[in-house]
């Protein structure tokens, strides 16, 4: 269901569930109007810290994943990204979103405001707070793949773009209640509307701004590896985690309500779906690389819990558990193969962004009509398609455009001396044994 | 309001929010007793624990600014003041605070015990637990600005004085109804009480203990910044984000109740409002030292968030989201020129904790009665004025009995060496490509 | 009481707390049967998503400790273990544990799967996931202690045994209602059910595996440090503060109900007393090293501080805030003397698990009747024998055949070029000035 369509109709919904899902034993609920609405709140607000957090769990993976000339800035990236994406969704993005007519293509362009009401069910600017971590997260997907030779003023700009227009449009087709909603697609936390919309932006970036100095050989070889090595594993890691523990507030609060048993007992089923997804797809990547190419490959391992969850958003509470693990593992065999085909098209990802958001939550997307019996593929195939051209090819041109006015790659010497030397003057790492 | 005030007469002030913050429609609230008793329990279980996470952000943070050789002893330093500090806050602090007389000026020296009760419409340890990780976060604030040259065990017993006696008399005079409250000081979260107060207390350390060797030259001009260079630029931001989000329960839970409807929207407000108020603070910093001194500091950028989330501490619930975003941007420039003027006088902050917590904290105090009319400037002034002067001064006097007793900064050798081997003997760092 | 107790007959214990633990004054509880379901679940998700990010603090504890030649494969370790432990749990873990008869020694093999119902006043869901996390924290205890030298994949296998079998066998023989529980043991959050069982496998695995090359000299004299020095203090560090916020969650939730208010106060007193047994550990291994050994141990502070925490672990609930510091303080001792017994063994654990988990828990364990009148030093000396020896026993059978047959240890080449390079090809750190 749409957050719209909810917003509008949410105790028609509540009764649908209990009409269809009535496993608790209560024929209806039992829980007061204001007690509902704290309980809806309190879900709103803690989902929304957990997903606020991620934020620093894409700064860790990405500030582990560039070479050391190259951490300061991707720091810097990604705090003025989220601050940039909170103003703008404010400004614009939620209005616009939100704001769209039932059926529509787009809302307005007005800053929102608190419209709390007893009947809304939930405290409107705990709303307002979960859908703009779903925003900045969406920008946070971009900074990455981009890294080590975009400069920082082009890049803030597409942020604003990014979480201000193009992902405002595409979230109100959908969660706004928009055209693509009325097509009956189903995307339930945003494998499409978040991940593949920032993978999309992302690959666009890639194309248009090129690899990095060195990074492909003409011949087609592989460039010896070392110049661009990971520069800390463990941060990688400690990124993976908190994305990991930012999903079950990504997923389980876009429930959108936490105000009867029944909604508890789907929050829970959420958890538990989104736990396993990872899982899968941590421990499918690492037998395909293991059995494939002779290592168990640590960052595949990492990035294919990425892919996992990606898969999963876009429905995470109908599957069995088994089906959890089976749509993340596929999720993650997809990271390590697309890995592979970027590479191969010579489109330097350098955080892996693209095969995890983009190609996994597509994945994800087309997998709902396997355990989800009221959607189609038809219309799933609909909604991948008709987000991610519309983002790819506006972000392209805006890429476009900026590459033509105000320029978004450094100077061959920049590059060469690093991002964080000629861009913001702060060595990343001052390490002496 | 204060808190002692709303422990009191808790109805009285609901009534009063419902009378003037209809906006959900409740005429009275429906939630019974006990509901509300634990939903208020779950805000300070929930904040207090966000709050007690920001532990690691001071930690990560200061690990990150100072030199790779004084690494392991900030960690120290960092989990031993809030084992100290929580201990000592049991023992006498809470009860020096909220043991106040009405419009008095000291409480009782006496061990907290657990007083849950009804009417208190909490549980009593969960205050307890939330007000414990204020007091420990106001001795953090100190922790990094005095690095590199001081003394562990010295730093122990001021971590000891500055939360079981410094931190709970002025917390009295406000939030336990003391002489500030009956003035009609506000600090809804603490840019004073919590804030100013470390920060306060850190400048007169570092005053008195002086800069790092060789830190300032003689003529004025700059010392060459390889020697001190931020040992992890990485660490830093982890640092910040993790401080970020434990800023959400530091003034989310200071609305000190989530059992009705509009407690749930203030709540909700504050979040948001905390959110802005960081990414302004951000923001300014950005585009204050691009535009200033020609590159963008992630440095300040990070410390700026800090300064915007200091300044909106006050007063987090009035403001509007625009006001919000201006009172943190401010609090950014301030964390800038503060430092440099610090850096001119020659006063040796490390991880500049001042400007962001003094500093800032001195802003956001006096900018409350620009958003919230039962406010003045006078008072403001007061409380800011009061506090700073008397922790300063009590800080101040502290420092010099110790350091002309116990001695409180490492022989010229020891600080050479680093802290590091000096005092903990364990290296920080053994990394070996 | 038992989990599985409290499951049955809830209505019962809510009543045994009213009748005993009044301060609320409330004479019955108000809450709704469904409001009741509610907070009940949101407690297991919130406490879930803590334990969860435990996960992340013992992947940077253990990052952390080992030498920067093992810090990627550790970091495969840990996400890996994480993934098979969920998996394991839900395919047969959960129905081994509370399949099992009243009284009796072992459950069925069968996946889980929801029986959510209104009597249960729980979401199982919600349930699984807690109880999963803990599962997965077991098998976290192990991977550290023989790092360095495990092969990658036989550590995976052991992984699932352990997960899938030898913890939720002994984990139904208290929490599931077993013999354990019958015979009158007491183990609140799992001071010897979670702890002790990890420290037990994890001293099995070392004693069989053997030492790193090079760490024990013949003459006894302890062998030169620098190069087993630990990689990165701030990133065990990070580890835990990560593990004692994620603590609040174990113990908390093993309240496992939130829906009156006489539980509110309970998981508020859990909460204080998780947070002083910490403190107590950090600041008792920090004298002892001061006074005893001349400098001020970080690292011992820092699993000083594991050792109080797993310390409270087995009765969070019914010390005074003075005997949580003390209980947690002699945890922190065992910590510091337990170490230098293992090294005077001979016995090669890595980050200091054996004695943090294994030693202290036992400790723990053992000292619940002091504050428990309920319990007696018997009963508990007869779980913690029976539960250790069990682990050990079945662990050391388990190791032994993985030994003779798919083996174990790494190549004397492959452990000295190092596991990073050997297993996953992937360097932890490059990092260049």
């Amino acid at each position: 269901m749409t957050k719209h369509f909810k917003k509008l109709v949410g105790p028609l919904i509540s009764l649908f569930f209990l009409l269809n899902m009535t496993s608790t034993g209560y024929a209806e609920t039992t829980v007061s109007a204001e007690v509902g609405f704290i309980f809806n709140t309190l879900l709103f607000l803690i989902c929304g810290f957990l997903v606020m957090f991620m934020a620093a769990g894409f700064a860790m993976l990405e500030a582990g994943m560039v070479t050391s000339k190259s951490v300061s800035v991707i720091c810097a990236k990604n705090i003025g990204l989220f601050s940039i994406a909170g103003i703008m969704f404010w400004m614009v993005g939620y209005n616009l979103a939100y704001g769209i007519p039932e059926g529509g293509y787009i809302g307005s362009f007005t800053p929102w405001s608190d419209s709390s009401a007893v009947d809304t069910g939930y405290s409107d600017g705990s709303d307002w707070y979960f859908q703009m971590v779903f925003c900045a997260t969406t920008v946070s997907i971009v900074s990455g793949t981009m890294a080590e030779r975009i400069k920082l003023w082009p890049f803030f700009l597409f942020a604003a773009i990014l979480s201000g227009v193009i992902y405002p449009i595409v979230m109100g087709w959908q969660w706004g209640g928009g055209w693509l909603a009325a097509a009956g697609f189903s995307d339930f936390a945003g494998s499409t509307l978040v991940h593949s919309t920032g993978g999309a932006a992302a690959l666009a970036g890639a194309i248009i701004i090129g690899p990095r100095l060195g990074r492909f050989t003409k011949s087609g070889a592989p460039a010896p590896l070392k110049p661009f090595a990971a520069s800390s594993i463990p941060l990688v890691t400690i990124g993976i985690f908190i994305l990991w523990l930012g999903w079950f507030g990504f997923n389980g609060g876009s429930q959108l309500a936490m105000g009867t048993a029944d909604d508890a007992i789907a929050v829970s089923t959420i958890f538990i779906n989104t736990f396993l997804a990872g899982a899968g797809g941590v421990m499918a990547a690492a037998l395909v690389t293991r059995l494939g190419f002779g290592k168990t490959d640590v960052v595949q391992m990492l990035n294919g819990c990425i892919g996992g969850l990606v898969a999963i958003t876009a429905e995470p509470l109908m599957p069995s558990p088994l089906a959890a693990i089976l749509i993340g593992a596929v999720g993650g065999i997809i990271v390590v193969y697309g890995t592979k085909f970027l590479f191969a098209m010579k489109i330097d990802d350098v955080v892996g962004a693209v095969p995890a958001h983009l190609f996994a939550g597509i994945w994800g997307t087309l997998a709902v009509p396997i355990t989800n019996p009221d959607t189609s593929f038809g219309t799933q195939l609909l909604g991948v398609i008709s987000i991610n051209a519309f983002v790819f090819i506006v972000a392209y041109i805006v890429w476009s455009i900026m590459k033509a006015t105000v320029g978004i790659r450094l100077s061959k010497e920049g590059e060469t001396k690093g991002t964080d030397v000629t861009e913001t003057g702060v060595i990343a790492y001052a390490i002496r044994d």
